[in-house]
């Protein structure tokens, strides 16, 4: 096998968590057309948001779960001032049923090159 | 801001799961130990093992969260036959106190370049 491992641009500095939310199966697809809005403005816009990883139960696709890498606590808050940000939480407001949210530190984050 | 955003080699016919671990506080070290060498080994020889992203929560870090893609399901049943997975599963046998495994598609895999 030709393939080795990378491990990506993350450091010990870097703010993760992951928020597990439960989306009202009527609104699951106007839900995930916002939430790849803003996954894609905020890493275009901001320096400090790093990477999103998000995943839909596949027996459950209203479950969703997105581990979220900020390059710090500061680029976090900042982040939830972002106007973008702002519209996806008004916007989304009426969809979620359930919003859980845990702090989160890397053990190893690794991928194919 | 200068970055764009990424993403990154997955496609839809990826197969990917989340396992959610609890491990025994007083092996947790060597829990850590013996997961981060079956990722680094599973990543180097096996061509479908894509990407592993292994977190532990702040406030407690014997709850693990690991997001899991390999290129397709058949390269999932491979790895789970491999003699480094075997071995984990074998080393790690009596520091887990409860595993939970749920499939998942992904919605969006992002990341600055």
């Amino acid at each position: 096998m030709l393939s080795t491992a990378s491990v990506s641009a993350q450091s010990s500095s870097n703010y993760m968590r992951i928020a597990k939310i439960v989306v009202d199966s009527a609104q699951l697809e106007n839900y995930t057309i916002a939430l790849k809005e803003q996954m894609k403005t905020a890493l275009k816009l901001e320096e400090g948001v790093l990477a999103y990883s998000a995943v839909q139960d596949k027996n459950n696709p209203t479950h969703i779960t997105i581990l979220e890498t900020y390059a710090s606590l500061a680029a976090y808050q900042k982040h939830t001032q972002a106007p973008h940000f702002k519209k996806y939480k008004s916007t989304v407001e009426n969809m979620v049923k359930s919003l859980e949210l845990t702090e989160v530190e890397p053990i190893a984050i690794s991928a194919k090159k």
